[in-house]
Parts: C-alpha cells; structure tokens; sequence
C-alpha cells in the first residue's frame, strides 16, 4: 500500500514534536515535511526537542524543519497535513491547504466551533465526518478542516459518553489539574507555577462546555445539534509535565452503583476498535481499582504499550450515593487530548475511504 | 493582667511548631512547656523547625523540648493546653490533660465527633461552647476539650456559611489541592509527589461533609444538630507547600449574581471580629477581584498583616448563572486550618470567660 | 534630612521589585518615580508584583508605574536612580542618567566592566569608590554609575574575601546552583526546569571570574588592577524559587583549620557596619554550625531580621584538609547580589558625602 | 542453554524494583524469587511499584513478593542473588546466601571495602574478580559477593578513567546534584526538598574519595592497592527524580585541550563491549556537543536505546586551559549506579566462567 504524503505545521512546538514521534514510521502516513515558522527553519528536531518521555531516536533527530509554505507542500504532493499551530495563526493557514485540497487534521482551536467541521473524538462521534462532504462543497478542490478537541475536554467526554448513554446522566461539574505541556512553549513561567496552583486558563471553561456539547451532540440534516449536556469547570494549571487529571462530579436521581459505572466504562468500545486503527487504544477507558489512582506520573506513559501509549483515558475513585457520582479521569494532553486525537482521525478518515 | 500558663503538645511537629509561632509573646497565654514525644525530649525548637515562611526568632530557637507528662504539666500550674499531636495518640493525652482540670485546644480530630465537643470555628458558631458546661460536668476538675476543624473544613465551612445565611445555598461539591504541610512530617515522599498530584487523602472527603454538618449546625437543649448542608468532595494532595486551594461548586435554583456573592462574603463578620480578639482577622474573608486568584504562593503569606497572616480565607473567580455558582476559595491549613484555629478558640474563650 | 529624591528603572521586573520593597520608608531615598518600559506604563505595582516573600504592603500596591524617560526624572528634580534594567537595554538609559548629572545605581552588566567604574561590594571595596570621581571628569554635570556586582559572584567574593586577606588561599573552583529568580521573568519556562537542572548559564561563568578578579582587586593611580585570585566555575540553574547555593572548593599548601576559617568569617567586618548603614547586615557573614546548612529554602529569607533581612551571607559545612579547603556559601541573589547591593552601595554614597 | 536461578533481594526498594525490571526476560538469569521484608510478604509487585519511567508490564506486576529466609533460596535451588538491601541489614543477609554457595551481587555498602571484595565497574577494573578466588577460600561452598559502586561514584569514575590513563590527571574536585531515587523509599521527605537543595548526604562525600581509590586501583598479590587518584566531594540532594549530575574540577599542568579530552571519552571502550554483554552500553561514555547538557531530565532515559538505557554515563560542556578542566557528568543513579551495575557485574562473571 502507498503511504500517503504528510506534512506536519507547527513542528518546533510541543504537539507538533508528539506528531513527529507518532507519525514516525506509521503504516498510513509518511510525512515528508515538517513544517514551522521561518525562525526554525533549516534547525532540527534534535534543536527544538523537548519531549522527555519518548526517546527522539537518531533518524528523526537528524529531520531538517522547513518554514511554512502551502505552495511548496502543493508541488511537494502533500495530500494530509496534521497541524499543530498555535491557534492566532492557525485558522488562516489551515484555510491555505484545505483550499489546495489538503486533508488538515488539526489540534488548534481556530474552526473548532465551525458549522460544518467537525470536533471528531472517534470513539464519540465518527458519525460527524458526514459533514466533511458538506464543508468540501464550499472548499476549491476537495479539501477539508477536521479538528480534535480541546486537551481537557477530550478526555472528559470521552469518560462522559458512557455515561450519558447508559444512565441518561447529563449534569456535571468538573475541576481540573491541568500539565504545563498543555500551555506549549515556553509556556508557564516556572516562578509563577514553583510550588503554586494557577486557578485560570485563559477560555478553558468555556471550551469545555461548549465543545463537550458539540462532541457529545449529532449531526444530522447537514448541521451539528448540541447535546444537553451540562459541563460546569474551574480549570487550573498546575506543576506536572504531562496529563491532566479530572475530578468529575455529577448529580441526578436513581444513580447507577460503583459497579455499574465501572462496567460501562470498561464496556465502553466504538469504532476505531472495531476497525483496529493502528493508534486505538485497545480500550478507551481503563478504570483503575486501586484507592489512589490515577496519577499523572503513574498512567499517562507515552511509552507504555499496558498503558495504550497515552491513547487512552484513564479512572478511578468511583464513588457514588443515590443521588451523585464521582470519579477522578486522566487524560494525556498532547497524546489523546492532542496530537494523538488528530492521528486517530486521520486514520479513520483514511479507512473509511475519505482520504 | 496575668498571663495563663500554657503548654504545648507535640511541639516537635508542623502544628506544634505553628502553636509555638503563634504563641510567641501572645497579650493572654504564657507558654511554660513545650511537649513532645520522648525521641524530641531534650532538643531545642532549632533543632526540629521545619517552617519556612516566618522566622524562628533567636528566643524561640533555644527554648528546650520535654517529654508529654500530664502529672509534670499539673504540677507546673499549666491551665491551657496547645495539642498539636497525631489523631492516634491525642484522645488518651488530651483526656488527661481535661481530667486535670486544664482547657484543652486541640487540632487533633480524636475528639471531634463527641457528642459534648464542639468543632469551634469562632466565626460560624461561636455559640457552640455552650456544649463546654455539659463537658464539664462528666470531667471531675472542670477541664474540657475543644476542638478546631479538619483543615480543609475550615476554609470550607467559613465560605460556605455566609452562602448558607444568605441564599439558603446547601448543595455543594468540592475538589481540593491540600498542600504538604497538611500531612506532617515526614509526610509525603518526595518521589510519590514531585511531579504528580495524589488523588487520594485518607478519610479526608468524609470528614468534609462530617464535620461540615457539625459546624454548620446548631447546638441547644444540650445537643448538637447537623446543619442539611450537603458536601461532597474529592481530595488531592499537591506538591504546594502551605494553602488548601478548593474548587467549589453550588447547584440551585435562583442563584445570586457575582456582585451579590461578593457582597456576602466581604460583608461576613462575626464574634471575634467584635472583641477584636488578638488573633482574628480584620475581615474573615478576602475577596481577590484578579482574574487568577487566590494562589497558594501569593494569597498565604503567613507573615503579612494585610493577609491577616494566614487567619483569613480569601476567596476568588466567582462565576454564576442562574442555577450555578462556582468560585475558589483558599485557606492557610496550619495556620487558619490548624494552629491558629485553636488559638482564636482559646482567646474567644479567655474573653467570654470560659478560662 | 532631607531624602534625596529617588527614581526606579525597570520597576516591573524581579529587580526592580527589590528596589522598590527595600526602598520603601528609607531613612535617605524618596522614591518618586517607578519607570519600565511602556508596556507596563500605568499598571500598578500589584499588577507586576511577583515576590511571594514579602508582603506588597497595600501603600506600594497602588503605586502607578510610567515611562522611562530622562528628560521626565531631571525635570522631577530625581537625584538618585537605582537601575534594575535589562543589560541589554541598560548601558544607554543609564548614560543618559549620568549625563544630566544623577548618581545610578545599577544592577546591570553593561558598564561593570569600563575602566572608572566600580563594581562595589563596600564590605570588600569601599576604596573603588574614588573610581568616581575620575569617572565624573568625563561626564557633564556630575553623574555616575556605581554597579553592583552579578548575583553569584557577590556571594562568592565577600565569602572569599576573609580567606584571601587571612589566609592568602587564591585558587579556587565553585560550582553553582541558582535559583529561578536570577533569570528575572518570564524568565526559566516551567517545562525546562520541573524535575531538572540546567547545566549552563550563558556567560555567568566568565562573569564570575572577571567580577571577582576586579571587585577583589585594587584601585589606585587612577585605575583598577586585578586581584590575583581565579575563579573557575560551572554554572547551572535549578528549580529554586530564591538563593543561590555555591560549593566552593580551594586547594593550596598549609591550609587553615576549620576553626580558624569559621573565626576568619565570623570575624569580618568592613566599612558598611563602622557606619551601620540602614541595609548594612550586623555581620556580613553568617557561619551556620548545622551538617546540612544553608539551604536557599531556610537560609534565604528576606523577611527574617536574624538572617539580615537577605543581606548576609550564609557559610557552613566547612571541611579542610592540609592542601584543601571546602564549603557551601548561600547569597539571596535578588538582595544581596542585586537589588540590596545597591541600595547598600547608595547608602554608603550617601553617609561618605557623594551624594 | 539453561539460564541460572536468581532472587532479588530487597525487591520492594527502589533498587530492588530496578532489578526486576532489568532482569525480566534476561538470557542468563531466570528470577524465582522476589523477596523483601516480612511487611511486603505476599503483595505483588504492583503494590509497591515506583518507577515512572519504565513500564510495569503486566506479567511482572502480578509477581509475588517473598519473605527473605537463605534456607528456602537455598532449597530452590538459587545460585545467583541480586541484592538491592539497605545497607545496615545487608552485610549478614548476604554472607548467609554467600556462605549457602550463591554468588551475591550486591549495591549495598555493606562489604564494599572488605579486602577480598572487589567494587565491581567492569569498564574500569574487571580485573579486580581476580579477588573472587581469595575469597571463595573463606567461605564454606564457594560462594562469594560481588559489590557495585556507589551511585555517584560509579558514574565519576568511569568519567575519571579515561582521564587518568590518558593524561595522568590525578587531582579532582566534584560537586554533585543527587537525585531522589538513590535515598531510596521513602526517601526525603518532601517538605524538606521542595523548592529547595539539601547540601548534604551522609557519607557520601567519604565514599566518593574511598570508593574511588579502590576501584581505580589495582588487585595483585592477593590484595587490593588504591589509585593516587583524590577526589574531594561536595555533595547535595536535588529535587530530581532520576540522574546524578555532577560538576568535575581538575588541576593540573600540560593540560589537555578539549578535543583530546573529548576523544579519550569517545574512544573508551573495555571488556564488557568485547563481549557485547547483554546490558553493556555499546559507548560507556556519550559526549555531548550542546552548550546546555548534559540534563537529568533529556539524558537519563531509562527507556531509550540510543542513551544505552541508562547504562552509559554522559558527559558535556568540557572547558580547559593550560592548568585546569571542567566538565559535568550525568550517572543514572539506580541504573547505571545501581542495579544496572550489578547485572553488568553478574554478565561479565557468567561469560568469565566465574558462575
């Protein structure tokens, strides 16, 4: 099988870097150019590399980044483009190669909320690639945006469906703990987060809720529905590399049982199981039994196979009453709430023939 | 006015050393004794001192550690006893102590759940210490023990009450980031904690809601009543120093606005803040209007009088809709949370005459 | 007395907030006007603040900061200008100063190096003063620059100062570890230093070495000439809010003993403490007799008089052979080796009759 | 061919945790027996893992921990022990298996300076199991005990080595950056080390000179003679999860310049890459070109082959003159400077035909 050419934009960043190390070698994809602003250009990914859980081997240390231009990835025959942008200059570039008839996967914000592009977490809602047919319409060529979700909410609704679908459960509050790698580079100041919390990340909140709405809703009669969920969050960063951690509450009448809610999530399978995608995590939601996980520093290993390589979202602390429920999610910010999302899109998209 | 002869128990610990700070040259209470399991016996303040946000003035340093020897205590004329100790040793000790006829203060949560001992958190329930009288009774030389509250209760329960007074708001959820020195020492390993936030604490969300009820309640006709406050929390440790940060959240139906919230806390002002007790905060909360606030680092500061060093609970991000509020709240956990909470009981009982 | 008029330069920054908190209420200085760059001008002191040891007194927080400009301060009648400005922008505005005849105190590199201008430690060079009166010569109305010196070699050089004059010791080697603050901010990014150490600061070990050379040298026939004394040092950055620890390391024949090296320090005592300037620590150097001090977290404290308010010096874990000496040093880098190096070097202007 | 039976002991410690994962699918040694104190009797190894770097797979998490009793060992037929105890019960626990047959691999201190005893660096000293012979004499069925180094000295004297038979440098000062997994489990308390540099580690410093002197000495005649070498230590505790950074210091004259001292590290190669040991790093010494490492966080990877899985000890940052060198040196300090070394340690015994 012919792999088809790829383009990373944004590679000196930090989910630009994790594109790198999960495209590496991917059975879909051969990625041809790695693209950044012309202040990179011409350094390697040995220079910018700040990843410090996976090894950058030797092949990919030694990979030339190129400045951003969406005229040479045309001639270069670039058909897929993974973007890591920052998300003020992402909308117009990402715009740039979908009218050239580039497939973007794209982890910025900038057309998240879009009428006709999806959010697409597969496991949720692969059913909303329907609307790419209606966003090629308007695009020149064939082209089109699909975006993975914020970091936090990524992994939020993915523990949410299953329980929105089981138990009808639609009201939730929801702090976080949120990794500095979800803020880039350079990021948060090291004197404001030494031995201190942040309570407030620019947005957040309000993308959770909103974008959780759009997830977990439908599409249908060419536009998205919101679903009625409700996400109420108070977001901070806090002092830890990777993975956020997610204190989840919810209220209602007639609450399942601990075990009940453990079922659904260890149940919990969709489509990119089925298909076996080469970045699926085995099972989306692993539910830990132990009193004390999870933890970042524990269960969000890139490197770890047992650990579906930070694609999948982890439990634990299931506690419920009659009328609530909570439980601590992990989730890897710029694995599966991140580049690793935007993988797993690609990799449907190509095998349900879209590409 | 003569002082009272005080002594302090488990002095070689974090609270100890609090109670000590606190203490220090303080217009009602002499400390003649500072007490410590026999391994301390002998060593001097210096030796042990683990606080690092106020000074150990040169007189502190010196002062000599002794053993816990209730009969010792007696016969040193000690009227006030500081307990600082672990939960596992203090009821016996402090049993003692109250049977000898001496005013126990304790951060221990031994005693907390008697049915004759109150949770004292001046501001809330200043009234409680009726339930001293009944104490009385059953201890033969008219010693008691009163208790302040779990550390993250305290900082809870002061937040909440003007809501509960105000709004009638009762339905609450919190997760928490506790910091360090709220387990001790030694506490936390290093290496389970630098890097990663612990999403357990050891019977801490039971006692949220426990004591919370207790607090909040009345007491009359010679008994306790729990308030119908509902709290429920999900506990974690962070690698913070000093300050419990709590995300609160509230459901309801016609919530107040931000500025009505704010109101109610700037305006909350109880008994201590009347007598002007030597301990009390000017205000007992600080509402920060900053978009980022309050931060362990900045907002508890145990050396700044604008602070109320450490005895104020400051409160911040107040967000709400009509049926939603949310905002965080931190409290200085051995200071506020600990030491000092049992200090202002014991001048608020000095002054109304308990001593 | 009149105070003199004072203005601050970089008042935004991690120095420039020293300045302005140590200059607050001082018996000589007025401070009048706080100037940074324009993106800060009309922001408040509490809209910069960023020092979490020391209380922003509610008087400071609402000071407005403006503008840099020269022209402004003369027409205000500023006399004295403490500089906390980025090297790199530093060596102009400070000119400009000079030139319309005020006395700058600088924490900047720029003109450390210019042969009638003193880098001043007065406990060590008190005599480089008369530099300025050469430096003035060339100047228009009587202006100057005096710097401190660089955070670690300030520490450094007071430490060795006692052993060069008693003992004759010339040969030493340092190994650092700096704390975060001494990168001023945005400073360090938090992802390149949680759980690290950065082994490399750019030009600080040349600085430590040429600083040393010249503060530890002589003045006299109109120039400055160089101590014999080397300094080889390795340099590195760890995840230390403020303070900064130094291994020392010197060897040489018929090494003192280590009672006679801690009576060297201990015994110290230069101009600064003949006058008692206001900032001037009672003894320059602190020997702590602890296996384990100074640790930045207990020996750095900037509010603690016992510790000299951050202006003394911390030795201790003295060792000595026949041919080798070592021991830990600690300098508050933000007081002593910056903000506090100059204010002391103003106030010692000011009572020698230079102001 | 038939692997040999091997125990852990210790295997509840972080070093013990270190062999079970280096010895899993080992083609020498097939561990039997995890064993550790009674208080870990019967947990799996699940239940005590602390390792963040390094995946638990689940086959070894299910393993059993044992109580540590020879005569079972003995029973099941053990003829290879790898001994991760503390050291102050680890000198009769090991003469017991030692005594039983068994060859002992040992990281404790306990019989490291026993004269019969080799400190085991194979790169360095392989010639020194010559004393195997002597003291299998004196133990009843010729088992004997094998030491690896301490951790920081480990990694200094392989640096040191190529240095010393090169250019004849003898004289060394180090300064060390120590990371928290070598004190073990629980280690330093975090309260002590957050935000903060310990400068002290008990013995350390005395084992760094001893432990040196004996490994890059000579065995002959039945005995050991130390090396000239001198290695005067200065040694902290950072707040560092894995990787021992340290700053190395010599005098001397004729020094060589850079590049040569670069080369001499390069070019280092010795018996256990001759028989391309299984464990054994293809380079001993990495150099790194950068200006900025090398850094615990990027170069102690236990997970990555291209830094030798933690068995390498990477150099950086080389600065001569014609009278001195500097450079830093990273050492893995519960692999290479652990564990590690005693599985290098027992290969290198195998192939010699010594098990």
């Amino acid at each position: 099988m012919t792999k088809k050419k790829a383009a990373i934009l944004g590679s000196s960043g930090m989910i630009g870097q994790r594109f790198a190390q999960m495209l590496y070698d991917h059975p879909y994809f051969d990625v041809v150019a790695l693209c950044a602003s012309d202040r990179s250009n011409g350094r390697t990914l040995a220079d910018v590399w700040k990843l410090s859980d996976v090894e950058l081997c030797d092949e990919l240390a030694g990979r030339r980044i190129q400045g951003t231009a969406v005229g040479d990835l045309a001639r270069e025959g670039v058909e897929v483009v993974f973007s890591g942008l920052p998300s003020d200059v992402a909308g117009e570039v990402e715009d740039g190669c979908a009218e050239e008839g580039m497939a973007v996967f794209s982890n910025a914000s900038s057309h998240r909320m879009d009428p006709d592009t999806p959010i697409l977490v597969p496991e949720i809602n692969h059913q909303h690639m329907e609307a790419i047919g209606i966003q090629r319409e308007r695009r020149r060529k064939g082209g089109f945006v699909v975006n993975n979700a914020n970091c936090s909410v990524t992994g939020l609704a993915v523990g949410l469906k299953p329980l929105v679908d089981a138990f009808g459960i639609l009201d939730f509050n929801v702090a976080t703990y949120q990794a500095l790698s979800g803020a880039g580079y350079p990021g948060v100041p090291s004197v404001d987060i030494q031995g201190n919390i942040l309570p407030y990340i620019s947005k957040e909140e309000e993308k959770m809720n909103a974008e959780g709405r759009k997830i977990l809703g439908s599409f249908g009669e060419g536009r998205f529905s919101n679903s009625p969920v409700s996400i109420l969050a108070s977001c901070t960063r806090v002092n830890v590399r990777d993975g956020h951690l997610e204190a989840v509450f919810a209220k209602g009448s007639d609450m399942p049982d601990e075990s009940a809610v453990a079922s659904a999530f260890e149940g919990f399978s969709s489509r990119p199981q089925e298909l076996a995608l080469p970045t699926a995590p085995e099972k989306p939601i692993i539910v830990r039994p132990e009193p004390d996980r999870p933890q970042p520093l524990l269960d969000s290993l890139a490197g770890s196979p047992d650990r579906a390589r930070g694609m999948a979202v982890t439990v634990g602390r299931i506690r419920t009453s009659s009328d609530s429920l909570r439980f601590f999610l992990l989730v890897h910010n710029t694995i599966r709430g991140g580049a690793g999302g935007s993988v797993l899109n690609a990799e449907l998209a190509h095998r349900e023939g879209i590409l």
